[in-house]
């Protein structure tokens, strides 16, 4: 090995080290969660994520199986004044209605249209139904993509004046990136639509649709006059991944316990129970709705992201419950600009 | 920046620059499809998968978009003289016979315990339901997954008196690991269950369980009486992963359409004619079986992965076909050792 030899191998291992160096200064450097004020549930965290990556130590699990698993509504995004697909909904009945006169007169739809909601309210689980069938089937599924994103693009949140998709936690993309930083693989299981959520979480929340669990209607393959295939949205339900249906869900789609799960209301219990019991160590978290000045405060007696038996069960076997007042130094990404 | 510095950053650079090179040599050197003779089918693969990774390209397509999706029934291991899942099944049928004794004189179960497949078959579609929910439900998740790791360790394939999971074909593991190592994420689309695949596939393909997508019995969450969460399987169908169901369960799972399918039957016509109406480069393979001497010869009268409607479109639409006889080198892992 000659000289010449020697100094081509320093100068393209020090372009490799530029490289390296490049690829880790945009990975976190120092404190990798700091948006979340120093206390109990950030260190519940940080202590959970080193007793899993260690090698050696007795809770030491392989990458392979560090499978976390988050709600979305409420968990990681805001879920005020109402579920934002419900908004989305009430939004497409606004937009459809020309071509649908006989709305005008027809519960619930009257109802979304005179914006009576204790009319709409009254209407019960069926008319969420019929309201939920009249505007996300009939279509294909890359027709109903291209409304979903045409909505977001548009619409705004009424008290902050601002896309939905602003309105994500900034403390929990950290921690959505904290945990893949330490070789978890980060899904979403929803009560929401898959098909609502899987257009655009992948550029916000870096995960990718493959990785998104969330209720279903019931899609058809079929085959167009010129031969073209294209999956056509039915007006029939087929899964809801709520409540009991996390555990179903992730079980279907994943096929892997989780070891971290986090959710924020009584809907994610089973999934927190379902993560809890499995072998070895785990974690499992509540965000708890605590801010009405920069977001909500809600929990007990809440319409929407109910939190009453979770936060009995979480308190009583010591799961990590999230003050968002307390714990969370910043809530929304626009905040730090 | 003084030379102790440099010395310093070289030293270090040169560790990165060694890393590298070891992380280097355990990728695949020189040809990547060794068990694959040259051909067309083998060009038409490697051309691809140049068209889709040069950056710049116009067929470039990004590593989170390079999903490929293949069947696993015929493509990725052997299907006969049985689907391997029905072999499991009459196997169980026999070893829960004793807890049976009405199974003596009741069909398709006596069909199964006579060896009577004639019988068998002649109970239909109803007969096949019967034994498929009478092995595969009334347990729970974890135990079924121990049942079929426990039939695999134990089960010998009937001509080659091995384990079935050593029936996988060795081009397409070096297929699988050739696209993974070009940023593809490989998901296995099969009719059979995914409950039943799960358990090995991680270790046999590299293919993690959340990457397998199958038909499915209903599960139910259930809590005992120590309050231990369980998912319980029912003996009811939910979802037939076959034909149209493929692109629904690509759907389902995914998310996302592949631009790479790989199938052998007509079972698997719909997924690549989903996978091949999508914009950019797209590659659609079949397995065509040809080879009674090393494994089977079968494709438009087999009562097993049937191919037929499937070879015509594939022929006409110039899809891949893999004359297995010709285009393999070895069919299995083992002939290599």
């Amino acid at each position: 090995m000659g000289p010449g030899y020697t100094r081509r191998a320093a100068l393209a291992a020090l372009l490799v080290l530029a490289s390296t160096v490049g690829a880790q200064a945009q990975a976190p450097q120092g404190d990798p969660l700091p948006s979340w004020n120093d206390g109990a549930a950030k260190k519940s965290i940080t202590d959970f994520v080193a007793r899993v990556t260690t090698p050696g130590a007795t809770d030491f699990v392989p990458p392979n199986e560090r499978i976390a698993t988050f709600d979305n509504d409420g968990t990681l995004w805001t879920e005020q004044p109402n579920y934002f697909q419900a908004i989305f909904a009430f939004d497409r009945v606004k937009a459809l209605a020309p071509q649908h006169p006989e709305w005008k007169s027809e519960q619930p739809f009257k109802a979304v249209l005179d914006h009576d909601m204790k009319a709409f309210a009254a209407s019960g689980e069926k008319g969420v139904l019929a309201v939920l069938m009249a505007t996300h089937a009939g279509m294909t599924t890359d027709e109903f993509r291209k409304v979903v994103l045409d909505w977001l693009a548009a619409a705004r949140h009424p008290r902050f004046h601002r896309p939905y998709t602003d309105l994500v936690y900034q403390p929990m993309i950290e921690l959505l990136s904290y945990l893949r930083g330490n070789a978890f693989k980060t899904f979403i299981v929803s009560g929401g639509g898959v098909e609502f959520m899987r257009p655009w979480v992948e550029k916000i929340y870096g995960i990718p649709p493959e990785q998104v669990v969330g209720s279903s209607g019931v899609v058809k393959f079929e085959t167009g006059a010129d031969g073209t295939p294209a999956l056509m949205k039915l007006p029939q339900m087929e899964f809801v991944d709520d409540g009991p249906g996390k555990p179903v869900g992730i079980n279907r789609f994943i096929g892997r316990r989780p070891i971290f799960a986090f959710g924020n209301s009584d809907g994610d219990l089973q999934m927190l129970q379902w993560t809890m019991a499995g072998a070895g160590a785990r974690f499992a978290g509540l965000v708890h709705h605590t801010d009405a000045a920069r977001e909500y405060a809600y929990d007990r007696n809440s319409a929407v992201g109910k939190l009453d038996k979770a936060l009995d069960e979480a308190t009583a076997k010591g799961w990590t419950v999230v003050d968002m007042k307390n714990d969370w130094k910043v809530i929304y990404p626009f905040e730090l600009k």
